[in-house]
């Protein structure tokens, strides 16, 4: 008898897109197609001396089981760090460590979804985080977006119509579409908050990586001018787009009572988050090396950014829009069906972003579809382009490719 | 209105060894009470030296986004590390990583338990195993051990009766019970698998803290005695206990299907685990440190454990019942109601574990009552006392507490 499953697999299935990563191994592709940062951008000696640090200094503590809610030094680093973003109120204990911003998700899922549950998120959202929520059982719901972020007055109908346990935003240069919500609509999302009595989770791993000037304040840390929101928010960041992935720490902000509840069930699901990568992070965080980190991190993000943007409007035209990105790692880009002024074309066939996928992988570049990020009622015009791994002459060559491709000779 | 939290919350309720582990920061208390191995004994030099050269060699994959399934060098170096242990076909690809065990119980829950779904557990068994599996809605049915672990006509007919999901075991040095299967209940235990197709989790994560004569082969070596039974175990392992638990690294062998299933919930629990940690456990494993680390930790431990049963003997004489443990952490032990020949005393008033470790902890000495380590039917008298954190004279100066608080003056 073949092994019988447990139910919540039913609703999940394997990403599609991890068919598309097993094409990535052809010989000279030049891929937008990751979600991760430039590894040659990690800062190898900061983090090998803040490792070296902890294991002299702390040894028992960095190789020891720790604190399910997480290694202390660290809990006072991340408060620290919080406040820097405008949060000054954030103490050690009101956070606890989680590994990576992905295990945040699934301690929300476990803590808060039963089964039929239903969760507002952001049509198009975080592909892992439709599929975390729906093994525990959610019902997801899609709410539009635009060039300034959710639209809050549709999130709002949806809010009073569905009830849902809580609204997933990733209101900061979100994965996958790069958007950044405004300053009016951070308001009015904490306003539904408490009008609704909805809570709010808000993930924000992107939201250090601006490139000009700095976002709108966190809705954490506007939640101070919104009397009652603060008990409804939870915030997850995460180390992993700033500094390293590898060391897969995040952090969740909660109220008291459902952080002890994702508390307990951090302490059944991998006891606690690696202290050995806790002790580092929490040396390298003292040792105040992120603000050098953090600047060149966005000066080289931000050339590529605009280099991606600027060989899209030349390269392909009228064909594709999108809204330029102020921070992250994402171009959200849209096919129109027009033709690139002036060319024979045959973009006005090509309308799909899957369809395009595989043109573009034949012609060498690789890119991710649109249609996975959506819980719901999916674009399918869309795509997503990643330019964190490519310098900025691939990006160029890459974006010609591109254009060979919706424009064969 | 107060958060409204996932129904599987009702299932669990926060340890009451938490409560207890509160006290144990009273100035001057012994405790035999952790779950953890001593400090003392990690080998820091070792472990820098390995997490440089992971710096060094590949600082991009230690600190990028890894593979769900494991840092292929790693899954390597495990595989080379079960062969040494009588696995010898094991593959790199028959095991995936994990966040220390505790994780791969979470992976089991996640993948295989729908609610109401049944699991045989030891009675005792692992306390947060008990609380994992509970948080997926298993109902857990306790299997009864004797001093040669689980008895096996017994998990026979609960088998036959319940049907379970699968079958959770410690078959080496388990936490609580420190027991050992003998060898002809694990052969038994593989033939009951194909025998009523049940699957079977070994958690083996102390089996190589033996003292004297190895232990008899793991369930996962003998499988390829028994035609058919391979393709229902599951095989836990764990750098933690004898490396370092902050390391968090743990593996997981099973049927190509359960992994591939465990795979894709990890993907979204907490999409891999630490490249940092695993590349470095990749390099101290490829050093060739581990032999020499094991031999060190049996010996420190065998002392330990000796000291422990023969103070235990010689203090608390027939009040007291236990089987001298072979390896792992731990003495279970069990108050028989009986007095210290020829001693005026009060532990025939004194039965109950929870009772005795009140008395023992205003002594200044702790330890686990045994009541929580019983999914169901708890035996009331039992108690467990880890050896592993206390030198030999700590040890000594511990039981003589426990024996006061059995005989006070």
């Amino acid at each position: 008898m073949p092994i019988q499953f447990a139910d919540r697999l039913n609703n999940v299935e394997t990403s599609a897109i991890r068919e598309l990563f097993k094409l990535l191994g052809k010989p000279g592709i030049i891929s937008f197609a990751g979600g991760f940062p430039d590894s040659a951008m990690f800062d190898v000696a900061g983090i090998t001396e803040a490792s070296n640090k902890a294991l002299s200094e702390e040894p028992g503590a960095a190789l020891q089981y720790g604190a399910t809610e997480g290694y202390q030094p660290l809990r006072e680093q991340l408060a620290a760090f919080m406040a820097t973003k405008g949060c000054t109120d954030v103490a050690p204990d009101n956070l606890i460590v989680t590994t990576g911003s992905q295990q945040a998700l699934d301690l929300l899922g476990k803590t808060l979804i039963s089964p039929g549950d239903k969760v507002i998120v952001e049509g198009p959202t975080f592909l892992a985080t439709i599929q975390c929520f729906r093994l525990y059982g959610a019902q997801l719901i899609s709410a539009p977006i635009d060039a300034n972020g959710v639209q809050t007055d549709k999130l709002e109908a949806l809010i009073a119509e569905h009830k849902p346990k809580f609204v997933y935003l990733i209101p900061t240069f979100g994965n996958p579409s790069g958007g950044l919500l405004n300053l009016e609509r951070r308001k009015k999302v904490l306003e539904l908050a408490v009008k609704y009595d909805t809570l709010i989770v808000e993930d924000d791993p992107y939201g250090d990586l601006y490139f000009n000037a700095a976002p709108p304040p966190s809705l954490l840390a506007l939640s101070a001018q919104i009397p009652g929101s603060r008990d409804l928010l939870v915030h997850c960041g995460s180390l992993s787009k700033v500094l390293s992935p590898g060391l897969r720490v995040g952090w969740m902000i909660a109220p008291a009572e459902l952080l002890g509840k994702a508390t307990m069930c951090k302490q059944f699901s991998d006891a606690h988050t690696s202290t050995f990568a806790q002790a580092t992070a929490a040396q390298y965080l003292k040792a105040g090396r992120m603000p050098a980190t953090l600047a060149h991190v966005r000066q080289v993000y931000a050339e590529r950014a605009l280099a991606m943007g600027n060989a899209l409007r030349k390269d392909l035209g009228d064909a594709i829009e999108f809204v330029q990105p102020q921070g992250g790692l994402f171009v959200w880009a849209r096919l129109t069906g027009k033709s690139k002024e002036g060319q024979p074309s045959v973009a006005g066939k090509v309308k799909d972003g899957a369809e395009f996928a595989k043109r573009a992988i034949d012609k060498g570049v690789a890119f991710v579809p649109g249609v996975p990020f959506y819980a719901s009622n999916p674009d399918t015009a869309t795509l997503r382009l990643s330019f964190a791994t490519a310098d900025v002459a691939k990006i160029e060559e890459g974006v010609g490719r591109l254009a060979q491709a919706l424009n064969p000779a």
